[in-house]
């Protein structure tokens, strides 16, 4: 039995493939829904074929499978459970469900939980229940990194035995001689139980935005041939493609890949974009050169900044959703990319947010009383191992995520100030410039006259965060401004209700039922607050393709 | 009787000027302390004519007054106090008086203190003897803004009989229509309140930045013309110049002069820099277009910048010293640029502070209950009038003040990390990576890729504030990191007191007496800590000239 939205499986037996156990000629027709797809299948070790397909529609599906292993069959697929709305994927600068819905995602970054044992990811998984988070960032490969040496169980390849061994730097600058993987080769083992970990996820409703790649190696796996790295992806299309809950990131910081070309990650891009029947959200995450967004099979903006004011900008530039996939951790490290603290975390949760964009956290909380070395390498930190979350800003992320969840859709940038002013072409300025009166130009024609870094310095450092949807919703963040009164911008004639909210403190307070534009809202005077005005009669009425997930 | 480091004085009677007030011919060549030097005089009003002088040695100085009045005498200069040290000026990028000392500027901003009545002028001046600054910047002219309406009760000149109407754009954007000021006519009475004002600053040892120039005006005094505005300087000069705490800051926010073109500024700047015979202190502040720092006569720099990490960066540029003369005010208005809590002036004071720069606070706090527009009119607000200081950063500027007061001589940035890579040329980029092992340099090749906004997105937020006097002193700020541990860098093999600051609390523990470098230092793991490592066993012995001033 399946059900629309959900993975699909049928299962052949046969005898285990003789040369290559990636490459296997096994191919499915499958007629259903009003349509036949062509999908390939995988072995999965145990003398045991699969092929997977994720049904949009309801009804019998028949299959016929050819090839090294055969079979023919039908596959009753039920109606959607409603829990479940099918992959994600870019509408626009917004990101909808198979079935229309909008979600906003709130991420979260466990980068090695694929190898993490079972008692420390049970833990994790009772951490996610939490809610705060519909969307993770992990790798398939293990991480060798600061807090992370610890031996994975199970490779994704068996080692190659009789190839030369393999030398290198790891990214930690230990020189390495390893035995080569053979791609040919899955370890079942390791697919099996990393796939328990996506279906666990995908039940609470959380995206994987999955790692294919990533620098922090000691094992080979970033120094693999493009031929082994081609072949390994053909493994993961055929085998999780059907998982309606995967977004692939190429990579998890590709500039780091020193010795790679860009073209590799051209060609990369262009084999899953071409092998991925299913479309699923594709993009690559940089450390500090970033991947070219504009790219026809990018789908999404995937970025590691500390700039909280890009969305709009990014948003103008590829006509993509915007995600903040790393913007430092809640934590207590040395290094300044975790050591932010859960009032800073939740700070940049909201400026990305108001302003459209979807952020994403991560926890580096290390105990006082770990002290050696080892201590220190088998240390749990959330973001590269998981466990139970320590920080303060996941009950603030939930708070926030519940209110996004609320509206009636997904919001846009709402510039305002020097910030609607960084999005315009010269041309755009002077137009401006020249359409205010005498009394006004002067101060306007001064700021056309900034150079690019003094302008880059106050669209900075002066950037209003606000998102509107359409007249009906205006979303003001003031983040560690204390302003005590505030005259929002909302639609001329329109009355708003206007809620003030606190962000760290998580309290909500109806301040008007009758806000207009032009009047003054008077507020704590603190830092964290948000100003929410919602139009009293709202004029959009949510039909079922824009229905909201609020919950996973 | 007159003392060394102060204004001294010779006054002479005569018929007041027949024509100009201004362009008097008054001569006094006055010889004393080993030279002769010549100095010009000024008309004070009520038949009194008065010639200035600011001696550096003690003795006994004749002085031969020649031109429309005559004179001859002798001044007795005794020897300095020790509590003035003389006119401030630059020394490479630092900042020493006369006689050698060293200062570190504390600033704060009273636009319009000269226009304030005497009351609150004496609340404000109670709020200074606070002791957190010993810099303030103020206005010649009044002030026309939100907040400040108030009519001023003296203008610096008398308003000219029969010229034409001057018809002007206010800055606020309303149409005026006054009479011109006439030049050749200062106002007696202003001239002297507004002295009393600087000579009580003097005596409480407070530098006063002396903003000549301004665009916040409803009464003419931006819109004089060019002949005007030089005769003003003249007098300003004649005047003003021998006080030893005057710095000339030829305008606050110089580029909302709409209809100004620059050259008019650098006439403005060559004539003060000519006319000058004490070489006071010369600069000009920007809102938007930063000056040209570079130029000769600019003596350093006076920024207005809410981006905190470019001391080391504008120390490189022009070798001067740099103020941040305007980074935000503490305060609840609507305006972003009066929004900042407490927290973050210090943090900024401090971030300014570390790496060798000096920085300037404001306050505009206003009171909940002011609603209509003439309360608002009227508000009392620290940035614009003074009277008491309600924020809770002078407080910790104060703290902070106190520390660098004891450190042995100014710091200099110590750029480490990102920020060190932001100061180099892309040669400098290039040869710093090819130095490096093959392990490392993959690392450091990928940031020497970075585009020019890449670059300062990250150089901008990961910059680590930093600063040491030689390998004596090393002084960490690490802002809103929450950095548990933390290795700071101190010279190889030297031996070190470290200290753990609170920035906020207020709080100084010693954590170590032997840090070597390589050590751990644990932290509190919260915002607003500081590290400071001095050498056990200095090596910088102060001598005369090199004594700091402790308190002004």
């Amino acid at each position: 039995m399946a059900r629309v939205y959900e993975m699909a499986e049928i299962q052949l037996k046969g005898e285990a493939p003789a040369g290559s156990q990636v490459e296997v000629d096994v191919m499915a027709e499958i007629t259903g829904g009003g349509r036949t797809l062509k999908r390939k299948g995988f072995y999965a070790g145990n003398q045991t074929y699969k092929v997977r397909f994720l049904p949009d529609k309801a009804g019998i599906y028949h299959y016929k499978v050819t090839g090294i292993v055969t079979g023919e069959g039908t596959v009753e697929v039920e109606p959607a459970d409603g829990k479940h709305h099918g992959i994600v994927r870019a509408d626009g600068t917004h990101l909808r469900h198979q079935d229309g819905t909008f979600i906003s995602t709130f991420g979260t970054t466990v980068y090695a939980l694929a190898h993490q044992p079972e008692e420390l990811t049970e833990e994790t998984f009772a951490s996610l229940e939490g809610g705060a988070f519909n969307k993770i960032r992990m790798c398939v490969f293990p991480k060798h990194y600061e807090y992370n040496k610890n031996e994975p169980a199970y490779h994704a390849f068996a080692r190659a035995e009789d190839a030369e061994q393999l030398i290198f730097y790891d990214n930690l600058g230990g020189e390495r001689s390893v035995q080569p993987f053979d791609t040919h080769r899955p370890d079942f083992d390791f697919w099996e139980t990393f796939e328990a970990k996506l279906s666990r996820l995908f039940e609470m409703g959380i995206q994987v935005d999955l790692i294919l790649f990533h620098p922090y190696d000691r094992w080979g796996h970033s120094h693999m041939t493009q031929e082994d790295n081609l072949r390994y992806l053909d493994y993961v299309l055929r085998r999780l493609a059907a998982y309606p809950n995967i977004w692939w990131s190429m990579a998890n910081e590709y500039d780091l890949f020193y010795d790679w070309k860009i073209e590799q990650w051209h060609e990369i891009e262009a084999y899953i974009s071409m092998n991925d029947p299913y479309r699923h959200l594709l993009s690559n995450h940089n450390c500090f050169l970033e991947y070219d967004y504009g790219r026809e099979a990018v789908t999404h903006v995937s970025v590691q900044t500390r700039i909280l004011s890009r969305v709009a900008e990014l948003q103008k530039e590829f006509g993509k959703p915007v995600c903040y996939d790393e913007c430092c951790y809640e934590g207590n490290l040395k290094e300044t990319w975790g050591s932010i603290s859960a009032k800073e975390m939740v700070n940049r949760f909201w400026k990305v947010t108001v302003t459209g964009g979807y952020c994403t956290h991560g926890e580096v909380i290390l105990e006082n009383d770990i002290v050696t070395k080892k201590q220190q390498d088998d240390a749990v930190l959330w973001w590269a191992k998981g466990g139970k979350l320590k920080g303060d800003s996941p009950a603030r992320i939930k708070f926030l995520r519940e209110i996004v969840e609320s509206l009636p859709a997904p919001l846009d940038p709402y510039p305002t100030g020097l910030g609607k002013m960084a999005l315009m072409s010269g041309e755009e300025l002077s137009g401006m410039i020249n359409a205010l009166s005498e009394g006004q130009r002067g101060f306007f024609s001064v700021l056309g006259r900034m150079n690019e870094k003094e302008k880059l310095y106050h669209f900075l450092s002066e950037y209003t965060y606000a998102g509107h949807i359409g007249e009906e919703v205006y979303f003001y963040y003031l983040g560690t401004d204390c302003s005590a009164r505030f005259c929002p911008e909302a639609a001329e004639g329109k009355s708003y209700r206007a809620e003030v909210i606190n962000a760290w403190d998580m309290t909500r307070e109806v301040v008007s039922e009758d806000y207009q534009m032009g009047d003054e809202i008077r507020l704590p005077g603190r830092e964290y607050v948000a100003v929410l005005l919602c139009a009293q009669h709202s004029s959009i009425s949510p039909d079922d393709s824009s229905e909201r997930v609020t919950n996973g």
